[in-house]
């Protein structure tokens, strides 16, 4: 399938502005934010994750959500959406007209405990009443599921339990679930089974794949999901990302380098080459974890 | 294949000595050098490229070359080659000792006539003798085929050629011969296509693959080529080379994290993770082109 992939476009989730940005430790101007998805969506991008709803409190960065919401230009036939980790997230995020939000949690306990302060079987509760409610109000929710190809704190983790999960989120009402390789432990190995395995029992949502840094092994990684067959893949503009307080936490999927990447292979992705080089480059300008941009 | 592989093993051919070193501006002092290639046979590289007998009027780097061969500590079953551009080379590398001289020529008539000021059909006609005389001298020779995915003066290279010139390197008795894609322009697809369609044809000389840097793209194109049945990977340790006359030029593929792709994916190289990773802190200290890490 690498060669004669007989695929014509794939589509690219841009998640920047929010898992880029969200851990810098300087707050970033609201304009400087507005900004980049500005530039994201001159690109040519298609999905942006804007901002997220997360209490200020735990996360000090998007604090300034709706204020950046309100100053983005949207473009017709571009989705721009919003993180929420609860059911008070989703009604700030309608209150700000998002008409689609993204939900998170883990397939490992501790981790899940650690990022959300609950159990996973209290998130899929939490994830099954902003489904419920986001339908009533016709707003899409994207998914994803953390630590899939393996775990900070709890090591190797079950593809069984990521598979359980799937299936919840898909009968709940999830359009789209993102596996997520939330530091940097997937191989192509496991980049390959995993989402495979899972793609083959879902019937009607969509499957995605979020890869983060790994000395350049991110892209083997994506290479490995497009070979089983997906064809959502998650990246953030500049590879930003990652945790200041973890020494060797690592940045997203670098967006450039991905849409370069399909483009090479005669895949096409809607977004501009160039433009998005500058989107990144932009990125960069904002942060002050650059040197995880190198590892 | 990239799941359910079914391989056990690939050889990692270790490059750094040579092709990492070779374009560092300012002279790396001899027993420095010679400390690199001790590490790497500590860190169990089973083949290692040393050095080279390019003129040091062209290659000022490698004009200790003697001394280096002389140097190093030679651990049974490692077997240490070098580059040679011509006869003289062979004759100066036989001197040494060594049991295996690498030569080097492009599928671009405009790169080989830069890189080795002749014409791609000289250049077949010299690695003839060559190999004529290595052979009464049981010497082994491997064959380099630069440019193969792309040359940075002609653009896209015909497959074919680089076929044309394999098929000859066979023929005069080239024990293995390695695509190398000099500056970086492979992708996946080319990466499996190319490699795979010249390894259909070849009946004796085995197939390796030499990737230099791109972005991270370098692992997703060695993955390809996996994929694509080749089982032999070049590398340099600390991801050193490149141009310093050329903005922008890339080193090459950096051999640690080639191993740890393939020890996350179940396969073995034979080398030690920790201590290839060291090998490779200790290269970058070397290099004064550290520049061209993050790229």
């Amino acid at each position: 399938m690498i060669a004669n992939h007989n695929c014509k476009e794939v589509s690219i989730f841009e998640v920047g502005p929010r898992d880029g940005l969200q851990p810098e430790p300087v707050f970033i101007p609201t304009e400087k934010k507005i900004e980049l998805v500005n530039r994201l969506t001159d690109a040519g991008c298609k999905r942006i994750e804007v901002t997220s709803f997360v209490h200020p409190r735990w996360v000090p960065q998007m604090a300034d959500s709706k204020e950046v919401l309100a100053g983005i230009r949207k473009k017709e036939g571009v989705t721009y959406n919003a993180l929420i980790p609860n059911l008070k997230g989703l009604e700030l995020a309608m209150e700000c007209g998002l008409k689609e939000v993204v939900t998170i949690m883990s397939t490992s306990e501790s981790h899940n405990k650690k990022n959300l302060n609950m159990s996973t079987g209290d998130s899929l509760k939490e994830i099954e009443q902003i489904n419920k409610v986001a339908a009533k109000n016709g707003v899409k929710v994207r998914s994803y599921i953390a630590t899939v190809f393996g775990c900070p704190i709890e090591g190797e983790m079950s593809p069984q339990r990521a598979l359980e999960i799937a299936l919840k989120l898909e009968e709940y009402g999830s359009y789209e679930i993102s596996l997520g390789d939330t530091t940097g432990m997937a191989n192509p190995v496991s980049a390959y089974e995993i989402p495979k395995m899972i793609n083959e029992k879902l019937t009607g949502a969509k499957l995605a794949v979020h890869y983060h840094k790994y000395h350049g092994l991110e892209f083997a990684n994506n290479l490995a999901s497009f070979e089983a067959g997906i064809r959502i893949f998650d990246g953030a503009a500049g590879g930003l990302g990652g945790c200041p307080y973890a020494p060797g936490a690592k940045g997203n999927c670098q967006t450039e380098i991905l849409v370069e990447m399909f483009q090479r292979m005669g895949i096409e992705t809607g977004i501009d080459l160039k433009q998005i080089y500058e989107a990144g480059e932009y990125a960069q300008t904002l942060s002050t974890l650059l040197h995880s941009r190198c590892v």
